[in-house]
């Protein structure tokens, strides 16, 4: 990884979807402390499901806060994708040498990369030249043990630092809900095809007028041993490395065939 | 495609992110109404740069509203993506045989596929196995000509119509500015690799306090001659077919190599 002198510390931003109070985000930061200058850029709340938004019509507003000790931090009033802009042009007014986004509370593995800010945070950062890291421990609740996750974020961290990669990196990292001693190692895998079967629930205001919320039911139709669903059923921590060329190339040769253009 | 009965007409979903009562989606309804049964099921303000995102803490609502002669229509409040849900779960309750989204004032070329509402609408469709297209002219005018890109929609979905393809098809399709009769063409093309270069416009509120807008430079790196960007500098509809599986094959293999787990 490109450092800009050797002997200084790598720079390494840190943000996440769950907000900047979230318990995930402040175990991120403890398991990677010292590997180097960090800085944190995180939502003002909770932003999960944002994807890859963007703020458009609506000015942003960006405040330091005192929340993790001797860390320079910052909250965003936008999207997990504004808060890596903002960093880099507002904050660090420089590259960092690596982005960290997470640790998010509950699963981003499979088709749930595309809807999870945690992992449009960390595209956002490799659409930038910066390589960067999604992590997600699958387990939602606020007092979610970090202790497995913290391991492999730092571990993953080292081998980061240590050998060069491109630097439109981006891995989503999913890590499993049991004891630190139970977890099987690290798969590199291939995201699963899975999708969610909507369930809107239907509900009625007290004027008389329905109202819907989103719900789902979880299907994977991967039986492949490949797929991060199958690593993290097996208890390992799954590594998705991620692409933002989202070019069919398949069906780009079919369509040049069938179209005849 | 799949048709529920050979005779009947395919059900055709139309969404898009600049809201229900943009120019936009009035001239995709009129190009292809009579090649289908169109329901419309749109956002109820402008979306744009919503990305795949989905509304998690908060309620959706739904009403019909008579806006398209002859076609039935709903607003929904939620993004683009929550709009294809609730079509298919609570609207069609069944899966259209296509879903059009846009056609969206300004381009969705190279990496704004990734920010673009219109384009995760069509995603999002497709991974519900519904092949899908979404359509943008390369003019933010409220008053653009659309005559082109309404050719140019009419002619992709007879193809699709005609042609059976993988019920996970997505196509990015953007349509120049030019006059009709100035359109070179269709493309079949990559995504071209290119980023927009931040620059926040800093501004300070009545109360003294500092506030962001989000502004960028758009710069394309890359100089293939297969791309979206060409196509479309050269007066070309610029077709760009899509995928959902995120994974990067080549650095999942360099991984597997580097890290030896």
């Amino acid at each position: 990884m490109a450092k800009s002198k050797k002997k200084d510390k790598p720079v390494i931003l840190i943000t996440n979807d769950d907000g900047i109070a979230a318990p995930g985000i402040r175990n991120l930061v403890d398991s990677v402390k010292d590997l180097g200058k960090i800085v944190v850029v995180a939502p003002d709340k909770p932003q999960s499901g944002m994807g890859h938004a963007i703020t458009i019509g609506v000015p942003l507003r960006l405040h330091p806060v005192a929340l993790f000790e001797g860390v320079e931090a910052w909250q965003c009033s936008g999207t997990p994708v504004d808060c890596v802009k903002l960093a880099v042009d507002k904050v660090l007014r420089r590259k960092p040498d690596l982005c960290l986004s997470g640790i998010n509370h509950g699963s981003n593995h499979s088709i749930n990369v595309i809807y999870s800010g945690t992992m449009s945070a960390a595209v956002e950062a490799a659409i930038e030249s910066i390589p960067s890291v999604g992590f997600s421990l699958l387990d939602y609740s606020v007092e979610a043990d970090f202790t497995g996750a913290k391991k492999y974020a730092r571990l993953i961290v080292e081998l980061l630092l240590k050998n060069s990669f491109d630097k439109h990196l981006v891995l989503n990292v999913n890590i499993p809900a049991v004891p630190e001693e139970l977890i099987a190692g690290m798969k590199v895998c291939r995201q699963a095809y899975a999708k969610y079967e909507e369930d809107f629930m239907q509900r009625i205001d007290p004027s008389g007028r329905q109202y819907y919320w989103l719900t789902g039911k979880f299907v994977n139709f991967d039986k492949g041993k490949d797929t991060d669903v199958w690593a993290l059923e097996h208890n390992y921590v799954s590594v998705v490395p991620v692409q933002f060329d989202l070019t069919n190339y398949v069906l780009k040769s079919k369509l040049e065939k069938t179209w005849k253009l």
